[in-house]
C-alpha cells in the first residue's frame, strides 16, 4: 500500500477537449429540440451535490428518450472523439457528473419507463431514468419492493454506476448484489447484455458486476433489471439512546456478529441529535442513538426485537421507542430523515464536505472514536451518521466555502480519516463512488496495480477515453 | 440473439504450443523436485470430470506453496509466452483443467493454509488450494461456517474461478456474494489485490467480481477472502414426495415468491429415487421429491416449516418426512447425495453429460417439463436433480462412451435444453461454467458485442493468451 498522499488539490490536472461546432449540428439535426445548448440547461447539468464548483458545463445536453437516442448520441461523440457524461437526476456526491475534460451531457430522466414487473420472479426491468421511489410506487401493488436507498430520490441508472447502498444494505445487499442484467450502450455506439434473468450464472465475465460501480466510464445504462423483496409481513421499529458512541457501536457488532437479520441499523451522534430537535422541534434526548428496523413474520420481528433490547441494555442502551405502523415508524425515522438538512441547517451558508469510509465491523469503534476526537479537535462544525451495521458512516463537515483553511482542514481531516480506514482494513468508499474526489485515495488503497488494470480495462474498452474521462482515476 | 449453433465439434479448433526445453530447465531451477515432469502427474493434472478424452496432458506441473511461487511459476512462462493453467481439486465438470493449448499447469492444492479467521467480522481469508470442507473445520469451533457447496469438495480457489454454489445458494447466494476480495498473481506475473475487508465499497471497478468466473483466463487466484456466517441455532430438514415434477417445482415457485428464507431446496426426479432405492437399499417412496431445509432460530424454523407444510399439501404433497438431528437430517438427504453415483451406477460403465441451465423461477416447470419429455422420448437414461430454489437443475444423461450416438443424442438433448432456457431467458449455466463445453452456448446466450467485450478485457489484461487459453470464447 503506497503512503495516502495529501490532498494538495482537489481536481486532478485535466484539460477541456474541444467540441467541434459539426457535432453540435449534427446533434441538432438528429435531436432538434431534445439537444440544448442553453447556458442554464447546460449549467443544470454540469454540477452535482459534491463540493466542486468554478467547472465549466457540457457543451450541450442531449435529452434522451430510447436506448437508440443514447446509442446515436454516443456514436455521433464517438467520431469526434468528444466526452459523453450521462446524467439521471444530478445527486452525486463526488463530482460524477462534472464535464473536467468537456463534452456532452447525455440526460436519461426521460427514460422513465417501467418496462416489465415479474413478480413471480421477483425482478423488475426498468429504463435507467426511473427513480427509486418511482420503482417502489410500480412494484407496491403487487406486495414488492426495491430496499436500496441512498438519501435522494436517485436514477437507478445513477445508483448502479456508483454501486449505491443505504440504510437497508445490512440485510439486502447493495447495488451490486441487487442488479441482475444490463443493457448498456458502449463507447462504440454499440448496444450490449450482461447477463439474463437467471438467479445466478457462471456464463463468462461478469460484465453487469464490472459495469456497476464504474461511473459512466465504461459505458451508459440503458435497462436496468433489479431484485425486487417481498414486503415484509411485519415491520417494527425502534429508536434506542446511549451513553455514548462506543456502546451503540458494540451493540451493532454483537447485532451483526449473533446473525440477527436486522433490516437498518443506523446511528446518529449526539451534536446531529441536537440539530434535529432545533430544526424540527423535537425533544429527544440529546445522546447517541440507534435506529433499527426489523423486517419479518411478525413472530420473527418480536424476537428480534427481544434480543436487541437485551443487547442494547447491555450496553446501556435506554429510552427504547417503538413503532410499527407506518406513521409512527416515519415519526421515529425522523431524526435521520433530517439529519442533514437539520446539521447544514445549523451553519447557515455553509457546504458540507462528507465522508464515507467502510470498516470490517471490528474495527468500527476504533476507527469511529479516533475520528470523532480529531473531528472535535479541529473546531470544524460537523453531523456524523452511520449505517453501522454495515461499518459505513459518514461525517459531514460544515464549511464556510469562502473560508480556504475550513475547506483544507475538512480535507486533512477527512485524510486522516481515509488512512485510518485503510489501515483497519477499509475502503475510501462504501456508497458514494470515486468521482473526482477519491482518485488519490482510490490509489493508496487497491495499489497502483489493481488501478492499473483498471486503466488496461478501461483503454480496451474506450480507446479515446470519451466515457466520463478523468473520473476513478487518470489515464 | 444468435440462433444456437449445433455442437458439430466438441473442442474448438486449437493448436497446441510449443513449450521450449528452455522454459522447463528454468522452472526447474527454481522450483527443483516441485517441477514435474513425470507422465503420471502430468495426465493426473490433464484431466477433470468433463466428458472431454484424449486432450494431451500439460507439459509440467508446477506444486506451487506460496504466493512468489505462484507469480515466478508466471513469470518463467510469461517470458516464453507459454500456457499456465491452474489446478486445484481437479473437479471441473467442463474441462477448464485440460491443456488444449499445451503449457504448464500450476498446482495451488498445496496452498492449503487458513490464513486469517475475523469471527467477529464473519469473514476469512484462505489459500486457493483449501478445501470448501477444511474451511468449515476450521471456523466451526467459533459458530460458523461456509455454506457454498458444490458436489465436491472443490477448493476455494477453483469454486471462485468458477462461480460456483451448490444447495445453499438459495438462501446464501453464490460464490459471487460471497467473495469478498481476492490477492491474484496477474498474466504478467505481478500480484495484486482486488478489494479489502469492508462488506461493501463503491472504490472503482470491481476486480473481485471480474476474476471470480473467470476460470483462470485473467490471472490465478493466491488469496481468498470469503464470507462466513453464524451456524443457524435450529436446523431442520425435510423430504417430501409429490404425484409429478410440475407439482413439486409449483411448491416450490410458490415458496420463493412468499419469501419464506428456505436454506436449501432440491428436486430429484422419480428414476433418481428409484437409482438411490437400488444403490442404498432403501424404500422411498419413487416419485419427484423435494428436500428442503430451514435455518434459524428455533421459532422461526418451526413457523418456515408450518408455512411450507402447508403450500406443499396444497399442491399434493405427502409423506412428509422430519429431521432436526445432525445424523437424521444426513440420513433424509441421503437420497440427494447419493443420487449421482446411484445413477451412474445404474449403467456400468456409462458416463454422465450433465446440464446446468438456470431459468427465471416462473420459467421453471415450463423448461424442465418440456425436457424431460424430449429425455424420455430419446431413449437414453438420465437422472434429474435440481437447486429448484434457484431455477437451477442438472440432467445427467448416462451414455456408453463407446456409443458414438449417444454422445450425440446426449448433446443434441442439451443444445435443445440451453435453446429453451435460453428462450424463456436463463442462462446455459447456473454454476458449473463455460470451459470448453459452452463455448457455443455462452455467444449464443450473451451476443456477439458482450463476448466481444469479454474479448477486448482478456486481450487487454493478457495480450499474450498465456492464462488457461482456449477457455470460455476463442480469441
Amino acid at each position: 500500500m503506497n503512503a495516502p498522499t495529501a490532498p494538495t488539490h482537489l481536481l486532478p490536472a485535466t484539460e477541456l477537449r474541444e467540441v467541434p461546432h459539426q457535432l453540435l449540428t449534427e446533434l441538432q439535426a438528429r435531436f432538434g429540440a431534445r439537444c440544448a445548448t442553453g447556458l442554464a440547461v447546460r449549467e443544470q447539468h454540469g454540477r452535482d451535490e459534491s463540493p466542486f464548483t468554478h467547472i465549466p458545463p457540457p457543451a450541450a445536453v442531449v435529452f434522451a428518450e430510447s436506448t437508440t437516442d443514447v446509442a446515436d448520441a454516443v456514436k455521433l461523440a464517438a467520431a469526434h472523439k468528444v466526452p459523453v457524461i450521462a446524467f439521471g437526476t444530478g445527486s452525486s456526491l463526488e463530482g460524477h457528473l462534472l464535464a473536467v475534460q468537456g463534452g456532452i451531457s447525455i440526460d436519461v430522466a426521460r427514460m422513465n419507463k417501467v418496462l416489465s414487473v415479474n413478480a413471480e420472479d421477483l425482478t423488475v426491468t426498468v429504463q435507467p431514468g426511473v427513480t427509486r421511489k418511482a420503482v417502489n410506487d410500480a412494484v407496491k401493488d403487487q406486495g414488492l419492493f426495491f430496499p436500496i436507498d441512498p438519501g435522494a430520490d436517485a436514477s437507478i441508472g445513477g445508483m448502479a454506476a456508483t454501486r449505491a447502498s443505504g440504510t437497508n444494505a445490512v440485510r439486502y445487499g447493495t447495488m451490486r448484489e441487487n442488479v441482475l442484467a444490463l443493457e448498456v450502450v458502449t463507447a462504440q455506439g454499440n448496444v450490449i447484455r450482461t447477463g439474463t434473468r437467471a438467479k445466478k450464472s457462471s456464463a463468462g465475465y461478469d460484465l453487469t458486476r464490472l459495469m456497476v460501480g464504474s461511473e459512466g466510464t465504461l459505458g451508459i445504462m440503458t435497462e436496468v433489471t433489479i431484485k425486487l423483496y417481498p414486503l415484509p409481513e411485519a415491520i417494527s421499529a425502534a429508536t434506542c439512546s446511549f451513553p455514548s458512541i462506543e456502546a451503540a457501536v458494540r451493540t451493532t457488532i454483537t447485532i451483526i456478529q449473533m446473525g440477527i437479520p436486522i433490516a437498518r441499523c443506523e446511528l446518529i451522534d449526539a451534536a446531529s441529535v441536537r440539530a434535529v430537535n432545533a430544526h424540527s422541534k423535537l425533544n429527544l434526548r440529546e445522546e447517541p442513538m440507534l435506529l433499527m428496523e426489523f423486517h419479518g413474520s411478525p413472530a420473527s420481528v418480536k424476537e428480534q426485537a427481544e434480543l436487541v433490547q437485551d443487547i442494547a441494555a447491555e450496553h446501556g442502551g435506554e429510552s427504547f421507542e417503538w413503532a410499527t405502523t407506518p406513521e409512527e415508524r416515519t415519526r421515529l425515522w425522523t431524526a435521520r430523515h433530517n439529519a442533514y438538512f437539520a446539521a447544514v441547517q445549523s451553519r447557515p451558508g455553509c457546504r458540507a464536505i462528507t465522508t464515507d469510509t467502510c470498516v470490517p465491523i471490528s474495527r468500527l469503534a476504533d476507527c469511529l472514536l479516533d475520528s470523532v476526537a480529531e473531528a472535535d479537535a479541529s473546531g470544524i462544525p460537523y453531523f456524523l451518521v452511520g449505517h453501522v451495521g454495515d461499518g459505513n458512516f459518514h461525517f459531514g463537515y460544515l464549511i464556510d466555502p469562502d473560508h480556504p483553511t475550513e475547506r483544507a482542514t475538512a480535507e486533512a481531516l477527512n485524510h486522516q480519516l481515509v488512512s485510518r480506514a485503510l489501515a483497519l482494513q477499509g475502503t475510501c468508499t462504501g456508497e458514494h463512488g470515486v468521482g473526482l474526489h477519491k482518485m488519490d485515495f482510490l490509489r493508496t488503497e487497491a495499489g497502483d496495480g489493481a488501478v492499473d488494470m483498471m486503466r488496461a480495462i478501461k483503454r480496451a474498452l474506450d480507446p479515446d477515453n470519451i466515457m466520463n474521462p478523468g473520473k476513478i482515476f487518470s489515464l
